[in-house]
């Protein structure tokens, strides 16, 4: 089903009748007009006309996909930017995508849209969603779109390419490996909480940071791609719901256990403000997620090669499914899926 | 993203601290524990335990990619058996697959689901949804399952192979084709009125089967696969909006038009009852949409090598964009795109 057609087939069920279905139809003539232009780019497409997309991956490339849906003031903010919202929409899926080392291919998009939204919003949606397609060379390859009376919702749909046999899987972790993570951590979570209004002694600069940290994820394609290029054996996943829960899904599928130096997690600036006033925060930069950064685990040499992309936090044990942290006071405790037990 | 992770992100950003999340977790390990069975069936989905799942076409096929979302009370009723809806995600799908003559590989599926559905209602879902896949023989690769305040929704991306260059287009009708149509149009959008307490003259095995053509699409695998077999120019479009105006897909792709003769058009005996009593239900039989058959236009040898799986019901002309239905009495109107204005 492709965006054009969804239309008529709302309306049908809805409210049977022409009537309804001759003024619901310029609704959805609009949203036709806004994404169908960012998706006839590609010609596996086939300019939306056809009941799917066709495509096939580079010779020697095995498919990779993934799915991420976001829905209104669960995963983002009602009253957010719908341009911000667009970029967060494609780049959870994109930093998957960097997780397994995979080109980004194309997306299919389904947009569930509160029926009160404006033309003006989609517009805006639409735009920068093409926009930041084209910025990671990514094919907007079909979708739906749907009406819905409840929270606007986006469900993506991204394929990437990996060469066959070489995705970054998250069992590849063996004891003695170092772990590493890209950019910072926590600055979503913190960005989240100060667009509650938690954090008004933070300064203007550090409040714009951390609330543009928690809108648009930075997926780290470069790194993903570094990774490809050494051709070495990493173990790689995105954090999304928290370092304190994730790392476990690479302990659990690498049977290995973990140990982490709060010490040495990275930290924005804007983080350390936060922390320098309330201690009790590193609960929401372990355990808050959005971070959208890639942790690595990795023979030490080759997290060495990755360079200053990424910041060492600790290593890979034999202690199957055992997550400790080594506190700033050089105390171990465990680190719990939850969240951060540390402080309690 | 996959099923077992999405969970945390939900709780984090509705309500953010450890307590809330321990709550949730509870209800969202239920929807692994239901899904995640389902998914382990194929290699390709990783057990759901990475960032993504990874598969490859067959030798010299390409990918086919379509995505199809259901909102509750939209196109499905929150009242229907959550193992009747689960069929009508895939299919509708599974449909669109049939439509461009590829053989199901596998899909992904989005389920945002109201917080008030119960566990019973989920794991009712998730073993029919299973046993579905089955039926067609694809594989559930990953997912992502999200709470919702409002009405429950589904969107799922199916991909299909199909051989190179190979795909059943909208593009390839020429003016002197025959044009075809699966099974019999209408029922579902009958089936519809049905359930919302029209028709009460129908006997109750009409009434049921009118209500299960509504609740259960029977995509047309076996059509598709004899055309692909056939492996002639054939081109094909899954009606899911209505006759009226699904024809037009074709005649605007392949720059032809139609002639349809209404007294060729395949109806069930529960439909003929229908238009016993009230002959204006052939707006709903031509507009009402659901079908979830197949239209086919191609050479009348081509046509004729189908055999009794189709009903030719008009041809193909050189009138570009113009579609005219040859009525009971013999004259001709134009089939509107919006409905059936014969018997206005």
């Amino acid at each position: 089903m492709r965006f054009l057609i969804a239309s008529v087939k709302i309306c049908v069920l809805v409210k049977p009748g022409r009537t309804d279905m001759a003024a619901r139809s310029g609704e959805f003539d609009l949203i036709a007009r806004h994404f169908a232009p960012i998706a006839q780019r590609d010609p596996a497409a086939l300019s939306l006309k056809d009941d799917a997309a066709v495509f096939s991956p580079p010779t020697g490339c095995e498919v990779v996909v993934t799915t991420d849906a976001l829905v209104a003031d669960v995963h983002f903010r009602n009253i957010d930017d719908p341009g911000l919202i667009a970029q967060k929409v494609l780049r959870v899926n994109m930093s998957d995508l960097a997780a397994m080392g995979a080109r980004p291919g194309g997306v299919v998009l389904t947009a569930g849209l509160n029926r009160d939204l404006s033309e003006d919003w989609i517009a805006q949606f639409a735009k920068k969603f093409g926009d930041d397609c084209a910025a990671f060379s990514v094919s907007l390859l079909g979708g739906d779109t749907v009406g819905t009376s409840g929270p606007t919702f986006f469900s993506l749909t991204a394929f990437g390419y990996v060469p066959a046999g070489k995705a970054l899987r998250r069992d590849q972790a063996r004891p003695g490996d170092l772990l590493a993570v890209t950019g910072t951590l926590g600055d979503s979570a913190l960005g989240l909480s100060v667009l509650m209004g938690n954090h008004p002694n933070l300064d203007d600069t550090e409040q714009a940071f951390l609330k543009d940290r928690y809108w648009v994820p930075q997926p780290r394609m470069s790194v993903s791609n570094s990774c490809m290029d050494l051709d070495c054996r990493f173990s790689v996943m995105d954090l999304s719901d928290g370092l304190a829960g994730d790392c476990r899904k690479i302990c659990d599928t690498s049977h290995v256990g973990m140990t982490i130096y709060q010490d040495k997690i990275p930290l924005s600036p804007a983080a350390q403000s936060v922390l320098e006033k309330d201690q009790s925060c590193w609960s929401q930069i372990l355990g808050g997620g959005d971070d959208y950064e890639l942790l690595i685990a990795g023979a030490a040499d080759d997290i060495k090669a990755l360079g200053n992309q990424v910041t060492v936090i600790g290593s890979v044990t034999d202690m199957v499914g055992q997550v400790d942290l080594v506190g700033m006071d050089g105390k171990m405790a465990e680190l719990a899926p939850g969240g951060f037990d540390h402080f309690k």
